[in-house]
């Protein structure tokens, strides 16, 4: 929960007229979102969120980020669409930050998520991946396998602090994974973060997808590999067969899966896995105290890379 | 900026349809307020401002506050409504907390006021205490001069820690307040934390006063003091005179203010920079750094003190 950038009324009012979305009403700093500074912007023609980019966002893959929100949307995904301003640009600037204005979109975050949220994701991510296919920008995933040994090395030292032996099971890990990592599956604009709170429903009716400012290209298969991981386990760690079963079979429904990315979920599943716990672990390690975000558990991925290391095959995910 | 309690999303439409406000669309945690958890509701019907009250907030003082707003809003006040559910109540509670939906307000507060927005805000505040002036429930203002001494032990080891020699001059200064507070000053029912942040604009139009969590029932003289020390000092320090002038002056239009008050007002504003600067010190010395809150610098409330310390008559305050 964040607000970094704090943005004045009148500033605002100045940042809002170079938009043909009406005149500023209010501007309330939304305390979701860690990357970056969110407002729930309320305009006479209705609300919208402005986004500011902090530190962590590269300004040269803003482009890419805000450029796919436009295609997927036109393409009849529901997320955010990036709003122009009167000289047709999608990205001004504001406080002293990168900016942009997109839609608003109804719906809230699931708590608990349930069989049926699951299914809905898996459609809506399966969705994601067609709509995308035709977009012609590209990103490399940065926070892939070629990412993970110098994000371990940065945690190195705190490592065993967290858990005795850590740094040495996550070095075996990665030994493991780079063997073992797939170079020919299908591949194209991945979100690479649908977190429950990036999916937004009204009931069990799926309305929103947000927050794209991990996507990337990078197979498709790891993007439903991280969802397996963030649907998928119950706050005991256990397994929920049903909600997997669920979420693939509806992803398989609207875009073939084909059995070498099947036979691939479980080392991509572990990757997905050590990918949060090693950027989890580095702000466990790194964060102050004082700052104004919650510290995530790193320890919660390295039992959901257990689970996955002991599947045997796709029954283990609830699949024939 | 701070959200303390989560509301999960089936929680929230449960409780929304307790009300006959239309059907939950979103709900947005703001990062606003420091002791409440706020959350802007859209519902099909538009905004409203959903808050669960925190520890700090009694909870038999809400049927005041709450109580208090409706009846300023109903005597043409722009402050938020609570609004009754279906059986008529204002309070009801959400996820282990008091909670209630208000009214939502167009506007946003001025990060720099100007002598504009100084005179809209003494018009405002002389119209609150005018309204207020029939409304039948009270409450002492457990925060004004008996509250002090005890604020003070409860940080006298820390104090000097802040500055040397703050615990000291702290003390001499209680004695010089308690010897000389005024006590057949008009009361009534006051704001007594209408800081900035709490009065929302469009451009120089006053379009709302919020956070009613202070109210009480005290010296109409001292919630003008209180405005003088959060609106008639620059960054810098320097006290405005053209901004004391303006926002006392407009008040003095629409509520008078005898000359009782007048002459009171340097104490009064010694009390009111000690009130903040005592609750400051204590936060600052008490609140873990790893809490989702900014700490706010209590000397800058000793620099005010001193400031009116040295006021001789309303000139000084840019009055004839």
């Amino acid at each position: 929960m964040a607000v970094y950038t704090e943005v004045g009324d009148e500033d605002l009012v100045a940042f809002v007229a170079h938009y043909d979305i009406g005149q500023a009403l209010s501007a309330k700093g939304i305390a979701e979102g860690v990357e970056n500074s969110n407002y729930l912007l309320t305009t006479t023609e209705g609300p919208f969120i402005l986004t500011l980019y902090e530190r962590r966002v590269k300004p040269a893959d803003l482009p890419y980020f805000l450029g796919l929100m436009a295609h997927l949307s036109a393409a009849g995904i529901q997320c955010p669409v990036p709003v122009h301003d009167r000289d047709g640009a999608i990205l001004r600037e504001l406080s002293g930050r990168p900016a942009a204005i997109v839609t608003f979109l109804n719906g809230m975050w699931p708590r608990r998520a349930t069989p049926d949220h699951c299914a809905a994701l898996g459609s809506a991510l399966a969705a994601l991946h067609v709509a995308g296919m035709d977009f012609s920008d590209q990103r490399p995933n940065d926070l892939s396998i070629e990412a993970w040994r110098p994000l371990l090395a940065a945690s190195a030292d705190g490592a065993d602090t967290v858990r005795a032996g850590l740094g040495v099971d996550l070095a075996a890990e990665l030994d493991d994974l780079e063997a073992a990592w797939p170079g020919n599956l299908p591949v194209g604009n991945i979100h690479a973060d649908l977190f429950p709170d990036n999916v937004f429903f009204q009931g069990q009716q799926l309305t929103g997808l947000i927050d794209f400012y991990f996507a990337c290209t990078d197979m498709f298969a790891y993007d439903v590999a991280v969802c397996l991981n963030a649907w998928c386990f119950e706050p005991d760690g256990s397994f929920n067969i049903t909600k997997a079963r669920r979420l693939l079979n509806a992803y398989r429904k609207v875009r073939a899966f084909s059995d070498q990315e099947l036979a691939a979920l479980p080392i991509l599943a572990r990757g997905a896995a050590i990918r949060f716990l090693l950027t989890r672990l580095y702000d466990w390690l790194h964060t102050p105290d004082d700052a104004m975000v919650t510290k995530k558990d790193p320890l919660e991925y390295w039992e959901k890379l257990r689970f996955h290391r002991k599947v045997r095959g796709p029954a283990d995910y609830g699949l024939k």
